[in-house]
């Protein structure tokens, strides 16, 4: 909340350097560039481990000491989907390496396991609690101990104090509604706003308790830099609105 | 396999090098050395990406060139949970690395879209299905689609040919037997043998079609080599009991 108020912007950019793009020194100098073009509109990083694989420890580390030099956090977009001593190493490695916080994919159940673990390498979990493509409705939606899946992590996620959770902008009002009536004191990650086509309903419900994250529509934009300025006043001018 | 029938062996063995053993070099040290006491013993590796995050494109590569060049395959414990074109992304990388196979999160779903993106990259699909920590039980035996998560998952990995399935040794035998009849042709592999405790019920179902994977009492082990060659004669043992 800090970062963002000292920012004025609740824009995360999403650091998703495409294969195409090359080796660990090319996605490396691609994620650079992009932070020394956009860190004046945004208050956050998220790198997605998967588009991230080929770089080492040492490429990572500085990725995200560039990233608190501008005064940004580093959220890992890791959907952490371990349990235990293998989630004890993973916790370990990424604090290490200069992260805020990591995305939780909550299959393995262990939320509160999670939370507690990551709290002592000073780490924030935000967990994978509504995603809006058609298929995490099997899950999301299954019925877990009598409720719909997204709300039991949601309890969950608030029993155990967790920081955040992941909510697809996409998602439908009701839904987003129904979180915010669980959530009432996380932040939400709200990824597909922008190239994926999700609006600010879910802006509107948390107002600044969001953080929007937006990667394909800056990372790839001729002009990232005015591109990331335009989201930036595109949600604080959604926050306001009654 | 053929990689099974040429080793003799249905041992995996899981390369979970601790954080305490240091940065990237000592890491890949400790794999290396690892494979070159065991490979007579066993017919795959399976380096867990979170204990291996700090190395990079190159470190991983040169892993499993090593575990190629000794006869073996080399199955990423990735636990995957992402779709679309963040998946193709993780594929392509892994791929490249030198894995044969991932395992996959189905968390989100798109467990079709996961095995066919895979298969263009000449990777197969080892999907999640049944682990054994108690909450796991949450999403794997909440109800999806009117059946349990996990037979649920089952299905579908049967449905869309994946190359197999996780299913914890320490699962009790009913909800193994309750898989048997669904994953006709899949191979199973399966973690929780040793150290977590696991019996050998699994491979007296699933008989030539199991892959068992053992870490801890391995690699921890003073004489790795000889833990190898035991687990491997013990589970041949259980494929040949009536």
């Amino acid at each position: 909340m800090a970062a963002m108020k000292k920012k004025n912007s609740q824009l995360c950019v999403g650091l998703d350097p495409r294969p195409e793009i090359g080796g660990p020194d090319a996605l490396l100098d691609f994620c650079i560039t992009i932070v020394e073009k956009t860190s004046d509109c945004c208050f956050c990083y998220k790198p997605n481990t998967q588009y991230i694989l080929p770089l080492g420890f040492s490429e990572i580390k500085e990725l995200n000491d560039l990233i608190h030099d501008k005064g940004c956090l580093s959220i890992s977009d890791h959907k952490l989907s371990d349990i235990g001593s293998t989630n004890r190493a993973a916790l370990s490695w990424l604090s290490s390496m200069g992260f805020d916080a990591l995305t939780y994919s909550p299959f393995p159940g262990n939320i509160k396991e999670t939370i507690e673990t990551a709290a002592g390498y000073g780490m924030g979990v935000i967990t994978l609690t509504l995603m809006s493509n058609p298929e995490a409705d099997y899950f999301m939606k299954g019925v877990v101990q009598g409720v719909p899946g997204y709300e039991f992590i949601a309890q969950q996620v608030a029993a155990f104090k967790g920081l955040g959770a992941v909510v697809g902008a996409t998602c439908n009002v009701e839904d987003i509604n129904r979180l915010h009536a669980v959530l009432t004191h996380q932040l939400i990650l709200s990824p597909g706003v922008g190239a994926q086509g999700g609006g600010l309903d879910i802006v509107r419900v948390f107002k600044e308790r969001t953080m929007v994250n937006v990667s394909r529509d800056i990372i790839t934009h001729e002009n990232p830099s005015e591109r990331a300025r335009y989201y930036q006043i595109l949600i604080n001018s959604a926050v306001k609105e009654m």
